[in-house]
């Protein structure tokens, strides 16, 4: 049960407050607790039992979907939040800090402050959260792994499919279409699909240009596959590709090997981004402005992070993204991305599509 | 200017602070005042000119989108927003309620605490741009109206195209990608399908099930162009239809017919309502758990709402939805909704599917 994870973990106390429950409503920590995504939600962890609470629309679903936790269909939340919490006494509550609004906090403010229990609004539950979630379990694994076979299927199937009667966004549509045909609950992500002079844009949106001879392509896909994320880059070349754009991509692809080989558990996540970091600063400096890496799961974006700033030490059942790249303005950009997962001794790329130079 | 209209409304002072600025951060209001979509964004409005903030990631394609806003791309977020705030000399500042994290405000609240700057976190400045997005100009209705037509043409493309060979996940797919292919940028919500059974689960999510003969399938789909969102429901029968299920039909029809006649300029919001609930409370009761309708627009739930709670007076240039469902637990529903555009002496609807009882 992912909740008694939790439990076990929250603090016996907070600022001389006794701790007795984690009130919890964004979106995939709720999911990571009760396997069931609402949009209306509030997750009551206490030591003994954990509430999904959810309205009207979504009781029946959330009553044959919700694992592990009452599930409570309310007609007011704040009220049977303020039943719930006084059933167990509770003195002391963790809140969510990063994503819970002023508004939602408005309302447990209230039920707090007419039950006399002292709420703890900073990042203590967040981080409890967010390091559980970084190590994945054999089950989240095997999501995450299929969202990336289906990944993988859909860039081997691609590359029949690019030509120059088509645009980036044809590109997109397709690689979509493809991921949701073979199983995928969702894309991961907007996908990118940029080339030529749009591939100097990392984070670019695809657009109606058509592919041309000489292009770099480069696509960023991703698959959601119950909750869990998969997130891959790849960037070929249509028709033919000049000496400086084979150079970029030799740059890329060895920075990019360079930080995998540091992978393994234990380390600082620092050292991961520095390696790849290092190598592209000294042929094309300004060229790499993002971090190189980041974790994957229930979120696209999850802590910890291949980031010149991250001191994490990376542990075993972290996923993590390796994806270095160079930005050349106005001209071109390449960027090479797979997921791996940290080992005790090195890690296991799960992403198996090639990183050879394509010419389609 | 849309930041002009903000700008001439925000309040001279609030609880005697003097208002200077208002920042916004929350991903809709910022692509309402800018016209630009970024996941690193803050809006800062202040009386003589609007600043949109961005990252590294999105600089290159904010200087080329944002509209009637100074880009700036900030190394340190904090520091930028220091320096604005700053340079107008600004003493209070309205901040959002409703979607401002906690995370967010602490950043914000840094800032403010540093400068000797008073915050303003309450509901006033939400209210402004909800009260303001409610009324589209034309250029917001000509995207509305383009997302319907997309929508229209959605529907009339799956008729040819359902039969017992496919599930609801299909159709749900399918007319994904027409949509998409048609130029939708995006769906405006997860597409729901659901039949036989599976229509009384109101939000239900599309199975794998299979469509079978005397099958009531219900789909409630939408597109989204340029930011703005289409929301449309028809529900029709496939193969054969029984008496009970044309009853309720034909109920959920007269209910939707009858709310639609009351919508004008200058009534409360929930005559609407009424209208559509008491037709079919008459007949069914207990079996119209949802509100008969909401706004439309940058979100595809937008204040004001068809609700029996909400008195706000419909205004000439409001879109909503008119929805009103018949749910029978285990058996079947039926749900048709239409998009209104609010005019002086009635509305115009803006969906163009027939509303007939389709047997397939």
């Amino acid at each position: 049960m992912v909740w008694r994870k939790l439990a076990d973990e929250l603090p016996k106390e907070v600022n001389d407050i006794p701790i007795d429950a984690a009130v919890i409503t964004s979106e995939e920590n709720c999911r990571y607790i009760s396997g069931f995504k609402s949009s209306a939600r509030t997750v009551i962890v206490t030591r003994d039992i954990t509430y999904f609470l959810t309205d009207f629309r979504y009781g029946e679903a959330a009553q044959m979907h919700v694992k592990d936790c009452k599930v409570i269909v309310y007609r007011r939340l704040a009220k049977s939040v303020e039943e719930i919490l006084k059933r167990h006494d509770v003195r002391g509550v963790l809140m969510e800090y990063e994503k819970l609004t002023l508004a939602q906090a408005g309302i447990y403010e209230e039920v707090c402050k007419a039950c006399n229990i002292t709420q703890i609004k900073d990042e203590t539950l967040d981080t409890l959260l967010k390091e559980l979630r970084s190590i994945k379990n054999p089950e989240e694994l095997k999501q995450i792994q299929t969202a990336q076979s289906i990944t993988d299927a859909a860039f081997t199937h691609i590359l029949n499919y690019i030509d120059d009667s088509k645009s980036e966004r044809d590109i997109a549509l397709e690689i979509e279409y493809f991921m949701k045909k073979q199983g995928a609950e969702n894309i991961a992500f907007d996908l990118i699909v940029v080339s030529g002079a749009n591939g100097s844009l990392c984070h670019g949106v695809p657009s109606d240009k058509k592919i041309q001879r000489g292009d770099f392509i480069t696509m960023d896909i991703g698959a959601v596959v119950n909750g869990y994320h998969s997130d891959m880059t790849r960037t070929v070349a249509y028709g033919s590709v000049s000496d400086e754009k084979r150079q970029v991509y030799q740059t890329v692809l060895q920075a990019q090997l360079a930080a995998i080989e540091t992978v393994k558990a234990g380390i600082s996540c620092n050292i991961v981004d520095r390696a790849a970091r290092d190598i592209i600063d000294a042929k094309y400096p300004n060229t790499f402005g993002h971090t190189t890496g980041h974790g994957v799961g229930l979120e696209i974006h999850e802590w910890p992070y291949f980031a010149p700033s991250c001191q994490t030490i990376t542990r075993y059942g972290m996923v993590l993204t390796v994806e270095p790249g160079i930005y050349l303005e106005g001209k071109f950009g390449v960027r090479i991305e797979d997921m791996v997962l940290i080992g005790e001794h090195g890690c296991e790329n799960l992403t198996c599509s090639t990183k050879e130079l394509l010419i389609l």
